[in-house]
C-alpha cells in the first residue's frame, strides 16, 4: 500500500493506524508549500486534491474515517476497532465522523477560510472565531464523548489515533489542551506510543 | 428503533435507509423552528443538538454516515452496501464522508454561517459563495465520483440515498441540478422509489 500524506495534516492518523496494524506500506509525502496536492499527477490519485489517500491493490481510498475503518477491518488482529460488533463499530464511526465533519472543519476555518468566502475581512473573522469553536468541540469531547481510559472505553481504537492527531492542532488554534484534563492525559499517554513517536518523527524530518 | 429527524435535513437519508431496510422504527420529529434540537430532553439524546439520531436497543448512534453504515450492516438482506467486501465498503464510506464533511459543510455556510463567525457582513459573504462551492462539489461528483447507473456502479447503495438527499438542497442553494446530467437523471430515478416518496411525504406533512 502507498499512503499519500502531508506532514502534520490529518494524514498523521492514517499513518499511525498503518503502523499500529503492522501493515506493509510506503509513505509518500505531498508538499503543500509547492501545492503538489493540486498537481496533475496527484489529482490522478485523488481528484479532490486532499490527503490522505491510500493506494491499495484494489484501488484508492480517500477520506480519513473511511481509511481508518478500512485499516481496522483488514487488520483485525491489531484490534483497532470492534469490527464484528456493528453497534460498537457505529459508535467508533460516529466519533470519527464528528472529528472529521465538525472538529476538522472548525479548525479549517483558521487557514482555509478562502474555501468559503472571497472577502479578506470575512476570512479574518473566520480565523478569529477558531479558538472558540475548537474549545466548544473539545469541551463536548471531554464532557460527553470521552469514556476513558480510551475514547471508547476499555479498548484502544482508531478513535484514539484520530483524537490524538487533532489535538496536535490545538496549540496553533490558541486552545490550551490542559483545560480538558481527560483529553490532555490521553494526549500524554499517546505520545508514549512507539508508533506515534515513529510517525511524528517521520513528519518532522 | 427511534429515528429523530427534522424535515428535509440530512436525516431524510437515514429515514429512507430505514424504509429500504424494512426496519421496525418510529420517526420522531424535532422542530427546529422551536429550537427543540437544543431542548434539555433532546440534548440527552444527542448532546451535539443535531439530527439525525438513531435510538437502538444498545444505545444511541449519531452522525449520518455512521447511521447509514449501521443500517446497511444490520440489515444485510436489503443490500444497501457491500458490507462483506472491505474495499468496496471503504469506497462507499469515502463517498458518504465526502458528502458529509465537504458537501454538507459547503451548504451549511448558507444558513449556519454563525457557527464560524459572529460578523454579520462575513455571514453574508459566506452565503454568497454557496452556489459556487456547491457547484464545484457537484461537478466533482458528476465527473469523478459517479460511476453509473448508481453512484457506486451496478449496485444501489446508501450512497444513492445520501446523494439524493443533498440534491434536494440544490435549488435552495441556487444551483441548477440540470447542469449535472448524471446527477439529475439519478435524482429523477430516485424520486420514483416508493421509499423515497413515502419519506418525502412524511417530511412535507
Amino acid at each position: 500500500m502507498i499512503l499519500y500524506y502531508a506532514p502534520f495534516t490529518c494524514a498523521v492518523a492514517a499513518h499511525i493506524a498503518l503502523e499500529e496494524a503492522g501493515a506493509d506500506y510506503e509513505a509518500r509525502r505531498i508538499d503543500f508549500s509547492k501545492t503538489e496536492q493540486r498537481s496533475e499527477d496527484y489529482l490522478k490519485v485523488n481528484p479532490k486534491g486532499r490527503v490522505p489517500a491510500l493506494v491499495t491493490d484494489r484501488g484508492i481510498i480517500t477520506e480519513l474515517p473511511a481509511i481508518l475503518a478500512y485499516i481496522a477491518q483488514t487488520f483485525p488482529a491489531a484490534k483497532l476497532a470492534p469490527v464484528d460488533d456493528f453497534f460498537e463499530f457505529a459508535r467508533v464511526q460516529a466519533f470519527n465522523n464528528y472529528l472529521c465533519a465538525t472538529v476538522h472543519v472548525a479548525h479549517a476555518h483558521k487557514l482555509r477560510g478562502s474555501r468559503w468566502t472571497d472577502d479578506p475581512a470575512a476570512i479574518e473573522s473566520l480565523k478569529a472565531k477558531v479558538p472558540e469553536t475548537m474549545s466548544e468541540c473539545f469541551a463536548l469531547i471531554e464532557n460527553e464523548m470521552f469514556t476513558g481510559p480510551w475514547v471508547m472505553g476499555e479498548d484502544y481504537s482508531i478513535c484514539d489515533i484520530y483524537l490524538f492527531t487533532l489535538c496536535q492542532w490545538l496549540n496553533f488554534d490558541d486552545v490550551d489542551i490542559n483545560i480538558f484534563p481527560k483529553v490532555a492525559d490521553h494526549n500524554r499517554r499517546m505520545l508514549q506510543n512507539p508508533s506515534v513517536q515513529k510517525v511524528l518523527a517521520a513528519h518532522a524530518t
